[in-house]
């Protein structure tokens, strides 16, 4: 019997649940789902503000030419529209997860609701880093060009575009780093008895 | 007693563990472990695919300017060079990491292991994402142009460039897939007891 009185069963009185749990496995899983929270509302806010940011991206030149005025927006690559959809797709997740979060902290045992949240967390993740990642290659070939293949560098003229664009990348970059501390605390805290 | 007549206390003999698992869930443990290896394996084969075909890319056109001869290679694109050394990259680890995969088919409990692995895997698959994703874009631009900043598509030219790019970027793609079931994978199994 000495061996069980380190042991916390569920609620009293409930039925003998197929695993047996550690105290400090549920203070440090309770610890891990708060963090989790934490940091979903700090993904959410990167999110918005890189699909917001994007969005809102347009330049107009100051001058006309015979022609035509020069004019910069998003939606003139397609990479960055996709970087808009992949943003607020992740933003719409993250609303919907919160409650999800909420019920890991509640009940730090539900490791089905966290294994949920682990996966639908990968293909988020793999959405933020292709969107991330698709939008820099364009930043850098609008930085600097490519002479093989002749395409000139925009930055020198839409530098206000590039620096907006370059900006909301960074923020998708950041978002990719907090999903990925989010599947690993949901991680850590699947493998806590 | 009648209760703990269906857990199975790790070898008979050794020393109470802090967890007491079933069964079944060690056997649908080991059977994830030996689809991991399996996935594994699929993966380095398609990473190194991807990797070698993305470096062997090199067409020259048949026939001379009055300048220059018309070659592209996949060292003429940023973004190509990064495709390489991240494929390379997460191949050395797939081969790395086959001993720890084996690890887990010898000894389903340790999760230790599958948590190293999970957390690891996470980090190539953000690898494998960026690469395929760049690489998409890039080959998107090659293919179509961007006519608001006078990118030519040059893929009417170097159309088996164009297409040995392309089939590098759908090998990337499907290792970034067989990661997402990797990790799925694992995070099932360090749910089970």
């Amino acid at each position: 019997m000495a061996k069980t009185d380190d042991v916390e069963i569920g609620e009293p009185g409930a039925k003998l649940p197929a695993t047996t749990t550690t105290r400090s496995g549920t203070g440090l899983k309770k610890a891990l789902s708060i963090f989790d929270f934490i940091t979903r509302v700090c993904a959410l806010v990167t999110t918005l503000a890189a699909a917001a940011a994007m969005a809102t991206t347009e330049q107009d030149l100051p001058f006309f030419s015979q022609f035509l005025q020069f004019q910069a927006s998003y939606d003139d690559f397609t990479t960055f529209s996709f970087f808009v959809v992949a943003n607020a797709i992740v933003c719409g997740y993250l609303v919907l997860s919160f409650p999800f979060s909420i019920i890991t902290i509640i009940r730090p045992h539900a490791d089905g609701v966290r294994l949920l949240l682990l996966i639908v967390d990968m293909v988020m993740l793999t959405f933020t880093t292709a969107a991330a990642s698709a939008s820099a290659d364009t930043v850098y070939l609008a930085h600097n060009g490519n002479p093989s293949t002749n395409w000139t560098g925009i930055c020198s003229q839409y530098g206000d575009f590039c620096q907006q664009v370059s900006g909301a990348t960074v923020a998708c970059f950041i978002s990719t780093v907090l999903f990925m501390a989010m599947m690993a605390m949901s991680a850590i805290a699947l493998r806590q008895r």
